[in-house]
């Protein structure tokens, strides 16, 4: 059933618990795993001369993702591992879109946290996992779980 | 790492294939299934009186809930299913609250549909992915898929 697993990875602190677990999903269901990361372009590094095509990510960029996609899955073990893909522009369509082109059987994810960017994370959790259209995995972190009864730092 | 799986099962038409999709996975993990429906009270449901309590749930409602959730789970093969479990009030809330209760691992539920509480039921797949201080794993109904280009009807 599932044989394929994308998983993404951000380059927060809590990318290394997202590949921990979802190596040990993989392993249990004897599946792949293909470490996937999105870079915000081009709103973050718009292509001199005003391009802005999608897919014209700055080789440097790219190489540096997959290296830290790589030392994100190498200590997993007894999993199969593919690849690296890099992914641009928006979280949601760049996820969802290589779920597709991979025709992966899950799409692993980190659940959101509770600042800067993480919020975003949490949007783009619920939006994957509502617009994909595979099934999604949402890897908590349990070294964000705020005591009951307290409220998150602003 | 995941041995027991709480399945939030609705009464709609896609809750077999939720059934049956977290039960391949149980299966495969060697975890236990636990079935689990929310039934939305007090809201259709008044309590005479105005008591409005939410665990006051006519037992008829629940001796249903049970049965259904039962004739949900029988077709599984190898997997061991605990009792079924029927929670009352807004299902995010009671979704999350089971999974604490029973401290299960991963709670699997459908994605969302295009009509109906279909609609709702995709608002409470965000918000237990993003809520939720479980992994979520959230079953795509391929039944469901809109062929590209193609805008759900109304």
């Amino acid at each position: 059933m599932i044989s394929r697993i994308l998983v993404a990875l951000d380059d927060s602190a809590r990318a290394p618990h997202v590949a921990r677990v979802a190596g040990q999903l993989a392993a249990r269901l004897s599946a792949t795993l293909i470490p996937f990361r999105v870079i915000p372009f081009p709103q973050e590094f718009p292509a001199a001369g005003g391009g802005g095509e999608h897919d014209e990510l700055p080789a440097m960029l790219e190489d540096r993702a997959k290296r830290e996609l790589l030392d994100l899955v190498a200590p997993l073990a007894g999993v199969e591992v593919e690849p690296p893909i890099v992914g641009v522009g928006d979280a949601v369509r760049a996820i969802i879109a290589a779920s597709e082109r991979l025709n992966v059987d899950l799409i692993a994810l980190g659940s959101h946290g509770y600042h800067g960017w993480d919020r975003l994370l949490g949007t783009t959790v619920s939006e994957v996992a509502n617009r994909a259209r595979r099934n999604v995995f949402v890897i908590h972190d349990e070294a964000n779980v705020v005591p009951a009864g307290t409220e998150p730092l602003p």
